[in-house]
């Protein structure tokens, strides 16, 4: 390990100080700004998000903002999955891929008004890719990126303290779905999301000198249940079958090979960028897929800062895309990219480090 | 500060484990990989940039691919400076615009082969952002990142070393120009080329498995000429007065506000991005302006990890957009991207943690 700290390429973020005065120890770069990924003790961060409430800087998640006449058309043009249906106030999670139909990214959308949408995106310049888009179909649309912030809740007692804050109205709130919101003056979109499957919100806060005093609410409101400083956890969106893109996809992954095909639909104007490589992607049946590996008794470590081959019987399958500790099963697990040949229960072996680990093959979200 | 590591979505150098033994101590995210930006020495790593040879992991430098009957017209649609005279096995530092006009990276192109070339890129998506132009102009391309991966030593003394390594044929070379060159059976481009004014080459390693033998080479190799471990250092490229893209650039900056009009040619075909929108700034000017400004006797201190306001006369006139400590000048020095209202020698302001640092403007690259 090394240092790392804000420079003029890596923003920082408005909870910045907020966190530094909890302790952040780690960051991880995100689309080209700092995201805390540990406090230090990671036993307890674990605990809080599967037990009580976790409060997450998670700015990084940027928003591309869509204005205009041809707002809709162009949302469409750059999501792979059908958005006839979507509300004013409802998020949609949306693959977007490139002309070959591989991945790019995967946001929520979110329609704040019939011209006016944000895509709350995950590691890539999805701003730059929207632009050229529009520009080259000459589409009449403003698009830019607003200083909007996301801080997550997340956890099983998530909803209560949002609901100390907001009051009981925010019960109501459906999943994906969101609404305005203030809190001591400060503006922001408060949506029933997040990247964990413990449930929880998100706070869009649309005033960024305002991050540190938004955190310090979140934080007392949160006191009585238990609420203390975390991030997306690995261990627990890997145990339940969470895609990081850009971690567990590579320069060739399109949306069938990790489990988004239900999200795509195939029968979508051709104008739509990569449907038309998807529906003989989906023809020919996708070579590869992801599914999950708990390897053998194996000591906690640190985790997989590369993708790792996997072997079965004695050939290369695919990699493994990630690896934690899982607290359930006292060993390492993680996702595997592998051949469409390798199947639930197969015995394999992941090699890193010169040696041979071996696991065995199972679903994903991993069952409990 | 905080730590950083590698991790899936932050990829490895073929150099990183070189670099780990040379003492890196801290570390700058790049085109999804590792930089290094400290050895822990910086008095000797800018030393030897100054007087010896200094070896730099420059792999985040990452090239786009582009080869087929189509590639050089594509090269010139996303490039604002004409190309019409490149030659087979020569470079030339192109800035790159959006439809807005706005720098979306400033690549070095390599012709390789009259239907074969690279972008030798700063931190930005410029692998999707080709696909995305030459996909919906339905040009005939194919478009990689190959795994190639740069190491730079720059100095006085680089063109000793690099004499020692090839022969003296190296001596040869013209700015920017390029040839195939192998040592010890490791494939590798050499360029005269490198991001610092103290002339140097780049080794363009076309085997990722070899970096670590090929670190230890030029290392052994240098030693004569005390080489050691260094990196683009900030000091020596802002006297230099060269442009940091994305540290030095916001979501606005065009070629015109930085100094790159020279590379900008006007008459260049319609079809080329960004070029419709430079002529229109072009005739109205730019409204801001990239200068130096020497601070007041300020004590050595590490840096501006933001972009902090410049005053002239009480109003604010643009930002300070990096802050080094200057040897020669014992205070600290820095690019001001101010109104085209500011002048050499003017007195300003700079505003940084709630105080205000008096300086002087002067033109780039700043005086000796």
């Amino acid at each position: 390990m090394a240092e790392i700290g804000p420079n003029t390429r890596l923003r920082v973020s408005p909870y910045y100080e907020a966190t530094v005065k909890d302790g952040v120890t780690a960051f991880s770069p995100y689309n080209r700004m700092l995201m805390p990924v540990s406090y230090g003790d990671p036993d307890a961060e674990y605990e809080r998000l599967m037990n009580a409430a976790s409060q997450w800087d998670v700015a990084v998640q940027r928003q591309v903002e869509i204005r205009g006449s041809d707002a809709a058309r162009l949302v469409q043009i750059v999501s792979v999955r059908d958005l006839s249906s979507i509300s004013v106030n409802q998020g949609m999670y949306i693959p977007m891929c490139d002309h070959r139909g591989v991945l790019i990214n995967d946001p929520v959308v979110l329609k704040l008004a019939e011209e006016h949408f944000w895509l709350s995106i995950a590691d890539n310049n999805v701003l730059m890719w929207v632009r050229a888009i529009a520009s080259e179909r000459g589409l009449r649309v403003d698009i830019n990126e607003p200083e909007v912030s996301p801080m997550a809740v997340q956890g099983p007692k998530a909803e209560d303290v949002v609901a100390a804050i907001f009051g009981d109205w925010v019960r109501e709130i459906r999943f994906f779905w969101f609404a305005d919101a203030e809190i001591d003056g400060i503006p922001l979109i408060l949506a029933r999301s997040g990247y964990s499957t413990q449930g929880g919100f998100e706070f869009y806060l649309m005033d960024g000198a305002r991050g540190v005093d938004l955190w310090n609410i979140v934080r007392e409101a949160g006191l009585p249940w238990g609420i203390g400083p975390g991030y997306p956890y690995p261990t627990e969106r890997i145990e339940g079958g969470l895609l990081s893109f850009g971690g567990d996809t590579d320069d060739l992954t399109n949306p069938f090979e990790v489990r988004l095909g239900k999200y795509v639909d195939l029968d979508l104007d051709d104008d739509v960028i990569g449907i038309k490589a998807l529906r003989a992607i989906n023809s020919e049946g996708a070579t590869r897929q992801l599914l999950g590996v708990v390897l053998d008794n194996q000591p906690r470590h640190p985790g997989h800062p590369v993708w790792y081959e996997v072997h079965k019987d004695g050939s290369k399958v695919g990699h493994m895309t990630n690896g934690v500790w899982s607290f359930r099963r006292r060993t390492m697990i993680g996702f595997v990219l592998v051949s469409t040949d390798v199947h639930v229960g197969d015995r394999v072996e992941v090699l890193r480090n010169g040696k041979r680990d071996a696991g065995t093959i199972c679903d994903l979200p991993f069952p409990k």
